[in-house]
């Protein structure tokens, strides 16, 4: 049995030992970064010379559990994507030494050396409230380009969308109190914390505590001591005192580590510079009530209580029904992980080709698992006040009362969209949840927002489906 | 009302658009990768002149739901880490402007520009298997620099351990069947993909679909067709035959495309070198079952059955339970989220600081979030074939039976430690587990693993206990 970990076949001393691989996403070898069937299918589709320029369309089938709707977010990283994707010499000879390759000609990977993603990409800008079914992003290229590109953009934009949508609950629970990302930590790595802090803001948070995510986005950065701090001196008063000389205009003190109530008359005898206190266990409806006479007894009123440890819009929506006098959540766990619909599943569909000029719309209909063909657009129309009336997905370009949702994004393989800054997409969010009237957004028991097809779209489906049936049900 | 994302508050025309931001985890600024609190705690015990060496202990408080065991991953990025961390001069000028920082000194950020990571890192190899609140990483160092690294320390350990566990438990309801991983376009961003990749190959997972993970582990890379491959084709039968021309010896097909019987028949006719045929949705033990007598009707018993679609541990158990003839799995968005389980509470407490050349003992005790004092050691016994018979949570040093589980990985800022391959690691598991008694592992309802905490540190809790709440709870 080994458990050890230690090697004993190798010999010790002078040998070099194997450095540590942090396996982190290298901007010039993203086209690997990719399922590898997307690979053997794109050497197919050049092997089999197929010129088609097919369009795949990125939706979301079925909502989650406790999802009435969601907020479109990671357009940002799948354009850095789509304009930074390439196959370095490394990567190409990787994949010529796979024997699943073996019969694969040169020409591929000398196509792949000069592979850049050109084509033309449609998508809801960030924040856009989003629905079941309704395509978020729409990519038309070559189809060797539109199936490389699928992994990496189902992944970039359905974690984003899951946390922000996650994070809009979170906030919508806290009726105005400020909500902060404390979640790095149990995010799934390191970079899943920085995407989190930042979709968590698109979803309406007021900072993180994730340095690197706050400097990069131009976000708050927030934090407040934690308990190692309170154990590292002597005792607790001595901690407060100390922390307050180096920060006497950011005092926000962690209360909990011996005692709750002990600890919030220590941070009270920091006196009126005293700027918060943290909660981070025990029974926070309670602790809270007690900790605010305890420092409005000393005349610190404008005191705020921090609460944190495992809350989520539950949690938070019962503490503010029951009266706790909180005035900022720290939430981490259940928001960076979206814990009680902790994946989104997003899909990335063929819809259409276009061959020889002729355009084919193509479908699937896998049990449970039915697509709509062609290019599709999403209109949303709006009562006077701008309040959400009804979404229609129709046929691209079809005459179809409302506002198309889909914009280009990307032409020729470039940009062609001024990136919105993160706090105006922050806005896109907040704005359309203004006015997503209250049944559809409310956190139980949501009705279900009213989305139909066109009438085009239908009568299109089932003419295709139709003709697919005749050809392959056989 | 603005969900356009279209800003019209800027000219328009030779203005430069933002470049997208990939937020990527830049190896060289990993430093601000942390929480803030972590900077504002650094920068009072340096204006404290703080110089105790602090001992933190990383572990599990509780085993999250269906969970009786862990496996420990992510070591290796952990190491990686704490030898590159760093805080380049662009981030020590976002730092300097943040307010929270007016009145620490220059003298505190021209220490951050040399900062390294120098200390003693004692962890348990990748692959042990794990125990609630048993320590799985240990690092002694200078207060600032154990305080610094928890975030990052905590989210990749706590994530690469939750998948290679869930994966473990994927891979023993598959009952020696193959499991892949297919999941890295439902994992929380495609940096966590690779991650999960990783952690999933350690909990027993035969292969990936992610192709840079498979080629920075070196483990197999495995996939086969998606449904597009099979609509840009006339029809399924010609788009088997031209996949079949390109791929002679790995044609595995997927045949749920427009009828899972009809595309059985279908890639039937490539004939006996047809390896394999994948079904992604409907039922799938009926389907299997049917499909298997298509292929066996026409003499291709050695294809093999590819099944997916929403797998975890009690489908795929169901599954096999009820005789379904599927010789692999790939799982997805259940195993690379830990959709049952997708946090793992992963804690880092400090347990003893030194200073002056004496060992001070610490501890907190918040309400259901007790921390035991001192650096501890974990001792496991087995008995004469190597099966696991109790662990012992004791003092590092005292006289305990048992093999020390935690063994020094970093000295004086050094890796002194000889990785092992991830094949070794993935060993390690398996050995561990096939030394742990079925009641221990068994999916559901499993017993509680025997792990105590010896007398010396019962004691040791008691008389630190004692002491703090005679100094703090007044």
């Amino acid at each position: 049995m080994r458990t050890s970990g230690i090697r004993t076949d190798r010999p010790k001393g002078n040998i070099q030992m194997k450095e540590p691989n942090s396996l982190f996403l290298p901007e010039n070898s993203l086209g690997i970064v990719t399922d590898l069937y997307q690979l053997t299918m794109a050497a197919g589709y050049f092997e089999q010379r197929k010129q088609d320029v097919a369009t795949f369309e990125l939706s979301v089938r079925h909502l989650p559990k406790n999802r009435s709707y969601l907020i479109a977010a990671g357009l940002e990283q799948a354009l850095h994507y789509l304009t930074h994707i390439a196959f370095p010499e490394d990567t190409i000879q990787y994949l010529r030494q796979l024997p699943i390759f073996d019969h694969v000609s040169n020409k591929f990977f000398e196509y792949l050396k000069t592979f850049r993603f050109s084509g033309i990409v449609h998508a809801m800008p960030e924040g856009t409230i989003v629905f079941a079914e309704e395509p978020i992003l729409r990519v038309t290229a070559p189809i060797i380009a539109t199936q490389i590109v699928e992994t990496y953009l189902l992944s970039i934009i359905n974690f984003q969308t899951s946390i922000a949508t996650k994070a809009s609950r979170v906030v919508y629970a806290a009726k105005g109190h400020e909500v902060i990302d404390f979640g790095t930590r149990r995010a799934h790595g390191p970079q899943a914390g920085v995407l989190a802090a930042r979709s968590s803001f698109i979803g309406g948070c007021k900072g993180t505590s994730n340095v690197f995510a706050a400097y990069k986005l131009g976000i708050p950065a927030v934090g407040t001591i934690a308990h190692s701090w309170v154990m590292a001196f002597e005792n607790e008063q001595d901690s407060f005192r100390k922390f307050h000389e180096i920060f006497p205009d950011n005092t926000v003190l962690l209360i909990d580590t011996y005692d709750t109530l002990a600890g919030a008359r220590h941070a009270a005898l920091i006196g009126k510079k005293l700027k918060g206190v943290r909660i981070d266990s025990g029974d926070l409806l309670k602790l809270s009530n007690e900790v605010r006479k305890i420092l409005d007894a000393k005349g610190l009123h404008h005191v705020r209580i921090v609460a944190s440890g495992d809350l989520n819009e539950d949690r938070i929506g019962d503490l503010l029904q029951n009266g706790a006098p909180i005035d900022s959540f720290g939430v981490g766990t259940e928001m960076v992980t979206s814990k009680d619909a902790p994946a989104l599943g997003g899909i990335y569909k063929l819809v259409e080709r276009e061959y020889g000029g002729k355009s084919i719309p193509v479908m699937k209909f896998s049990e449970d698992k039915l697509t709509y063909p062609c290019r599709k657009q999403v209109y949303r129309t709006t009562d006077r006040e701008g309040n959400f009336t009804g979404d229609t997905i129709g046929l691209e370009g079809e005459t179809i009362e409302g506002t198309p949702l889909l914009l280009p994004v990307i032409k020729e393989g470039k940009i062609c969209y001024d990136l919105p800054t993160i706090q105006e997409i922050q806005r896109t969010a907040s704005d359309g949840l203004a006015h997503l009237a209250e049944p559809f957004k409310r956190l139980k028991d949501a009705k279900t927002y009213h989305v139909i097809k066109s009438k085009g779209l239908e009568a299109k489906r089932q003419e295709v489906e139709k003709l697919l049936r005749n050809i392959n049900i056989t």
